[in-house]
């Protein structure tokens, strides 16, 4: 059965007979939250939907799943109780030696394993790999002109054939926000740029949707107003809301990073609250990039 | 050629077509000195040793194996800095809630990851795994008349898909004692039972050799004088050593181990030092025990 499976995503068979793969980046708003991410990660492991890009009915739990989530405050936390002063520029940690130390520990180890054996416990079975695991993802230390980011990692390669093989095994992926740049350094990585690299190296096999949560409801036409959420966004619309500053400064990079995703192979972007996500899937609630 | 493998490891060929497996435990004496594991590593990436039981020529590193390390003192500091007070009886360590996280953080995450970022610039492409991922160890809070261990875990059922998958694709997997109870919870369990309980699950499979390094030469006919390693040890000896009070207290645990692991189809248990694993291996160092 691994072998036809395998052999299907390899002869390059039409869309609709692709499975579908749901890519789900989720952050701090979720994870610091224990009774949030507990009843979340139910709703993942039973995730309701088209295994198949057409036609075909929805599968109970069965489909491709990976989860990249994030470190949210715990590693801010820890590093406060050891003494460890944080740097933050514009919104990126400063990763010393100390402070790597500290984000393995706890994205790598805490974070990551309890989520796993969570997905355990509602029957999903699961993997937890850092992009150190498999060589699952390559990056190098980040070099800027004028800041030290320290050991911060910018992707180079995604390695997709141990994600490709769990899948056929029905194993849904845990992903912790740490890479490696094949010399035996582990490097701190943007979980959201993880995401996205994931997304877009699998889209050659599956018919890929990145879900994007975070702590509102969808792109708002009023960032006040979480009623005003704007249910598609194609590039159209999206040059028109920017022309008339209907779009918030923070979700500018969000959108741009989504259109990047979707001229790369992943068909579907989908941003929201990880508490929807059966709807947010559905199309029921968040908003929906498409090109 | 997945499903050939696969194929002759279901058949039950003869023992002599069978490929070697080594599980190998390191513990604190490798893992807290950061010298001597770089060290280790290296010479593990590239273990050389024969393919197969019998008549086959050894392939440079492409031998199955599998690494599960112990914690160290690593854990112990942390949870001192921390101020979280440890308590420890008869060598085992009491695991309340916040040492739990303490253990998770650190065996999961800071030395598991790292040592799978330096087997890959060995080019010993592994993936770091708890008993929690792929389900690979389930296992049950200790229960004891009179002594709370906290979340201690015993084994259960060892799940050998996972590894037998991973195996298959020259993977070299990195085992972290930490296991679960499928009911969400994670539990702190020792490495030692955890490597012989993957060699037991393991030998229906390989030929394996199960490799348990301390900080001793081998089974030592004076405990004091480490050129006294006695080379090999079968039930005989074993007993006849035991009468005439020639080997230490601490030895007898270990050897009773080996040959539990004997008596459930591990092929051969050597005892050494880490630093000499080519020699343990090819027999030039260390006690071999057998049946």
């Amino acid at each position: 059965m691994v072998n036809e499976k395998l052999n299907n995503h390899n002869s390059g068979v039409a869309s609709q007979t692709r499975e579908t793969l749901i890519v789900m980046k989720i952050g701090g708003n979720i994870i610091d939250d224990e009774e949030k991410l507990s009843s979340f990660l139910k709703d993942f492991a039973s995730l309701n939907f088209p295994n198949h890009g057409m036609g075909a009915k929805p599968l109970q739990g069965l489909g491709a799943k990976i989860l990249v989530h994030g470190g949210g405050k715990l590693a801010s936390k820890l590093a406060a109780q050891l003494n460890i002063p944080q740097q933050m520029i514009e919104g990126r940690r400063i990763t010393d030696a100390e402070t790597l130390k500290v984000v393995t520990m706890v994205y790598a180890g805490y974070i990551n394993k309890n989520i796993v054996a969570q997905l355990q416990a509602h029957n999903c079975n699961s993997v937890g790999l850092t992009g150190a695991d498999g060589n699952l993802i390559q990056s190098h230390k980040r070099s800027h002109p004028t800041i030290d980011y320290g050991f911060v990692g910018d992707i180079e390669i995604t390695n997709i054939e141990l994600l490709e093989n769990l899948l056929e095994q029905n194993i849904t992926i845990v992903v912790a926000p740490i890479t490696h740049d094949k010399k035996g350094q582990l490097l701190n990585t943007n979980a959201d740029t993880i995401a996205q690299e994931i997304a877009k190296a699998l889209s050659n096999l599956y018919e890929v949707i990145l879900v994007y949560s975070f702590e509102k409801n969808g792109v708002l036409e009023n960032a006040e107003d979480e009623n005003t959420v704007i249910k598609k966004v194609d590039p159209e619309l999206y040059k028109d809301l920017k022309q008339r500053g209907a779009i918030f400064a923070g979700m500018i990079p969000k959108l741009d990073n989504a259109f990047t995703a979707l001229n790369n192979g992943v068909k579907k972007v989908i941003i929201g609250k990880a508490e929807n996500i059966n709807q947010l899937i559905k199309g029921e609630a968040g908003t929906t990039i498409i090109k």
